[in-house]
């Protein structure tokens, strides 16, 4: 696998777009459109709040067709907890879609990023959508990528080649965060409003692409924590054009697990990417748990760290707090004998068998956790599980943004 | 029920003290006794933390003795994660006591809340023995709650009467946080460093008395949240006289559920205490959940509720955002239908049937979130079972405690 230049257009047959619709009041661009120039075969997992906005159940419900042909998605508004308006809505912003470029309305998906409760403003989307379809194009990945910002600070997008057999296959992708971000995503939709957009060239059944982008969104998107909150919009697509020429993938063989690994990867980075954006941050900060009797065991306990308000704040402070990270393993509901325990601050073990290193070079560690990535590993020694979850230190412009936003 | 002045020495048979031991940096006070002149029936609900701290264990192991006289009490310093010397040092500092009281030291309970895995300064301790046992006084109520303090502003201590038959009964009590504060405590010890002393003079059976301890707590000191952490010290203790000279508590008749009721509501007027306590708090937040399928699933949405960052961050700027309280609701994995769902902030209702209100009085929502104590309903409206929960707002002060302590 190699890192390409690129996002979503990166792959073979699509184009993309992001414009100013008017639907954010800073008015930074809202809108964007990805669009596969064949059929593309697709898969979505999606939030698995209770509270699931409209645009996530009616691409739950779209991605029952065969194929697909382009994803709108807008920042600025959730259109969530609309009631069947907001159906009527999602619907409707599909539907804009598919006549201006004579598509099925459900060969459209929809996703959206922004405040609760208030209804989306159609007629912005359906007056600029003649501009946002005209305007797609190679190049446009990157407007994608700036469109769906909300809170973020950077663009998320990245792109990656593998070979399968002769052939080269391109994986591109684009994400925002970054706040009410600690997805749990499903395909039936369950938890953030993270949004995550995945393109390939590569040519796949339906079926074994949603099984590739389930296992990738568990060990990346699933993985992560801003502070803990799961959002009513959290989606993640991708569409396979089919147009790289391989042999199409329709079996867990070879080149499945290459596709697979690549996939991984690029989620793996693009979560990476979330976290250290996360709203406030000034450090990545990533747990990786070993030892543990099985792997969910271990995904428990990392992403119940990755929650720790305590310890977050103890990072923000540059102090290796290690107490916070054993007091928050130990409250995972998981059982294990904290007695086996060891716990590493970056190059350092500062427990041992559940008891503090008495010699642990301090300053060593004060100096490593000045960084900008900061690396807490947990060994329970009790098994084979293990798991990385990652978050961002938790600052006081975190509480500035969160508190100064008003509905 | 009526509230009475003081705390753990108001009921009969009661004495504390609480002293400067030089545990703390500050110099404030550290070290706490509370005595029961005679033989009393205790109970303890603890920590359900897997790293959990020697006290913790040594407190779990003495409970099993029939009768108990003394609890003593360090701030400063948690003795956690200190391996078998841990062990050892809270042996001693049950020791120390018994000695000095020619007391059995399985008689004596133990707490301890502070940093985690640090040596306890033992000499400290044994050599201020002698001023704490001298220094024991019905008086000294007041000076425990103030040694039991850590980050917390304020002592929290309180008292209550009720009349069971011809006699007066009374409970007393003392408890602190007001970080690491999301407790959840049974009797075999699991979740906060909160730690609540709680005396009665009722004659009581012990299993009635641990029976009665169980339910308050999971009414109470179970549904309070500071910062979502748990910690490995969480410890509620209660003692029971039997001076009152009421006809001996041995079942759930009568004047059982007098004397529980009167025992829930002190401590939920001190997990209030608490949670308005809580770091950096300006407001103290109530979630009420009501129309749940049963009690248990009322409990984890409001508990889960607890523990939004981005509500707690919305109420610290005042602003109604009910999108949080939805989205929060959605994501604590409880099964209901969002679209039967209310959600009130404060007198308005702002979510009806899952849809948002359009006509709610903004500004009086505006007006009333200003205040010190803001109230939240969410209506699932498909059960009986229901929840409160208490918590503080998030501050940027929060942050700046956190960050700024240093281990």
């Amino acid at each position: 696998m190699i890192i390409v230049n690129g996002g979503v257009t990166a792959p073979k047959g699509f184009l993309a777009n992001g414009i100013r619709a008017g639907i954010k009041k800073s008015g930074n661009p809202d809108l964007a459109l990805l669009y596969s120039e064949a059929p593309a075969a697709a898969a979505g997992v999606f939030t698995t709040n209770a509270f699931k906005a409209s645009p996530v159940r009616l691409s739950i419900a779209n991605l029952r067709n065969k194929t697909h042909r382009a994803i709108v998605v807008n920042s600025g508004n959730a259109n969530c907890a609309n009631g069947r308006q907001g159906d009527a809505d999602a619907l409707l912003m599909a539907a804009c879609i598919a006549k201006g470029m004579a598509l099925k309305a459900r060969e459209v998906l929809v996703a959206s990023t922004g405040i609760i409760g208030h209804r989306l403003p159609l007629k912005k989307i359906a007056s600029k959508t003649p501009e946002l379809i005209l305007g797609l194009s190679i190049k446009g990945g990157s407007d994608l990528a700036g469109a769906i910002m909300t809170t973020d600070t950077v663009k998320k997008e990245m792109a990656v080649k593998v070979r399968l057999g002769g052939e080269v296959v391109t994986i591109g992708g684009a994400a925002k965060g970054v706040g009410m971000i600690h997805p749990l995503m499903n395909r039936s939709g369950r938890h953030a409003t993270m949004l995550g957009f995945v393109t390939t060239d590569v040519s796949i059944s339906k079926a074994m692409l949603e099984k590739a982008l389930l296992d990738a969104a568990d060990g990346s998107f699933n993985m992560i924590s801003v502070d803990g909150d799961m959002s009513t919009n959290d989606s993640l697509f991708i569409m396979a054009s089919g147009l790289a020429g391989n042999k199409k993938i329709t079996g867990s063989g070879r080149d499945y697990r290459i596709f697979l690994d690549a996939l991984k990867g690029l989620c793996a980075a693009l979560a990476k990417m979330l976290a250290a954006d996360g709203e406030g941050a000034t450090k990545l900060i990533e747990i990786n748990v070993v030892g543990a009797g099985d792997d969910e065991d271990a995904r428990v306990i990392a992403r119940k760290i990755s929650t720790s308000n305590l310890l977050k704040c103890a990072i923000f402070g540059e102090d290796p707090n290690w107490g916070r990270v054993a007091a928050s393993a130990g409250s995972a509901g998981v059982d294990f004998d904290p007695g086996r325990t060891d716990i590493y601050i970056g190059p350092a073990k500062v427990l041992s068998g559940g008891s503090s290193m008495k010699s642990f070079d301090k300053e060593k560690v004060r100096k490593y956790i000045k960084g900008k990535e900061v690396f807490i590993k947990v060994d329970l020694k009790s098994g084979r599980g293990s798991a990385t979850a990652w978050t961002c230190d938790f600052s006081k412009e975190y509480v500035a943004i969160n508190s100064e936003y008003f509905t």
